[in-house]
């Protein structure tokens, strides 16, 4: 008899209950948000709980914060577990709804502090959010990180508004670049995804 | 303060418990191994507990069977608990590690009754797999299920390669049609990721 695992768990860090304590109800301004994002990416990083990557579920309208994620894939054994990922599913448990853009639901941006790399790209397609913000985009992360972000369409915006999906790029760029250089300077083994290739 | 869900949990169907109770320890013929998954693929739609889709993680030289996963979508609010995520997710736990093709680690198949959506394309790259065993691809699936699958690159198999992943296609592709077939007949209502738009 095959001896298998029959769920899994995955959970923010323990210093994000505090952080999330001291957060307001909403965030109005499309930068403070973004704001929000790189800070949960450099803590997230420096407390050896991940990598540089944050995210959020925001209503578009109020800024209601619904929801924060980081990467956690090497802390909880996890490939999957992008910041993204953690995100939306945290978004959806607290609404109780499969799809963020459903009949009836206020209109949802996730705000990433990069481009999503190819697995969160999709994930975003079928989040039901309906605005992506990001810091930027381009060879930039992948060059300072070595992370590997996949293959993405190249007409990506195009491939997002044809589900609905509108883009807000270029928020704190700056800002990301900061938070990548920062973290490639804090560790002198680079994480890879698969250690073997 | 902002009121917000910290963790989420993810877990196979009731019906699996019995199901894996009753499996080898090494399914050793590829057939066999797809014929698990298409088994998967069927009760999972036929037990209203998830989409038509299931994946397994495999060592591919022993057969031994690591994990399994069905889609668990609308039945646990999730957007990304794909057959494959949940799979992948599963065998990484079992095994305590975030690559499933560390140093030391046997080589491993992800086995899916279609090619992988463009999320969980993305999902592969990053989860160690070896090899993608797959009954199939091309727009069936879309055609017969009306899902989008969203942009996958078009030279996927080379997309793979490159990243030290080899693909076995067509195993059991009749069955996969078959499965899909059956599902359309048995839903009145057709699922879309996105119900607005």
């Amino acid at each position: 008899m095959a001896n298998l695992s029959m769920n899994f768990y995955l959970d923010l860090p323990e210093w994000a209950t505090e952080f999330v304590s001291k957060l307001p109800e909403h965030i109005p301004s499309i930068e403070d948000r973004m704001r929000l994002i790189h800070d949960l990416a450099n803590l997230n990083f420096r407390s050896n709980t991940g990598g540089p990557f944050a995210a959020g579920v925001f209503e578009s309208e109020s800024g209601r914060i619904v929801s924060i994620g980081v990467n956690r894939v090497m802390s909880r054994n996890c490939s999957s577990a992008h910041a993204e990922i953690m995100a939306i599913s945290l978004a959806q448990k607290n609404l109780g709804v499969y799809d963020l853009g459903g009949n009836g639901m206020p209109k949802h941006d996730l705000v990433v502090n990069w481009l999503p790399c190819a697995m969160c790209f999709g994930a975003l397609l079928w989040s039901g959010c309906k605005r992506l913000v990001i810091a930027g985009n381009g060879p930039e992360l992948e060059e300072i990180t070595t992370f590997d972000e996949g293959p993405r369409p190249e007409n990506w915006e195009e491939e997002l508004r044809k589900r609905g999906i509108e883009t807000l790029n270029n928020i704190l760029r700056h800002e990301a670049i900061a938070t990548f250089e920062g973290f490639r300077q804090a560790n002198k083994i680079v994480y890879n995804a698969r250690q073997s290739t």
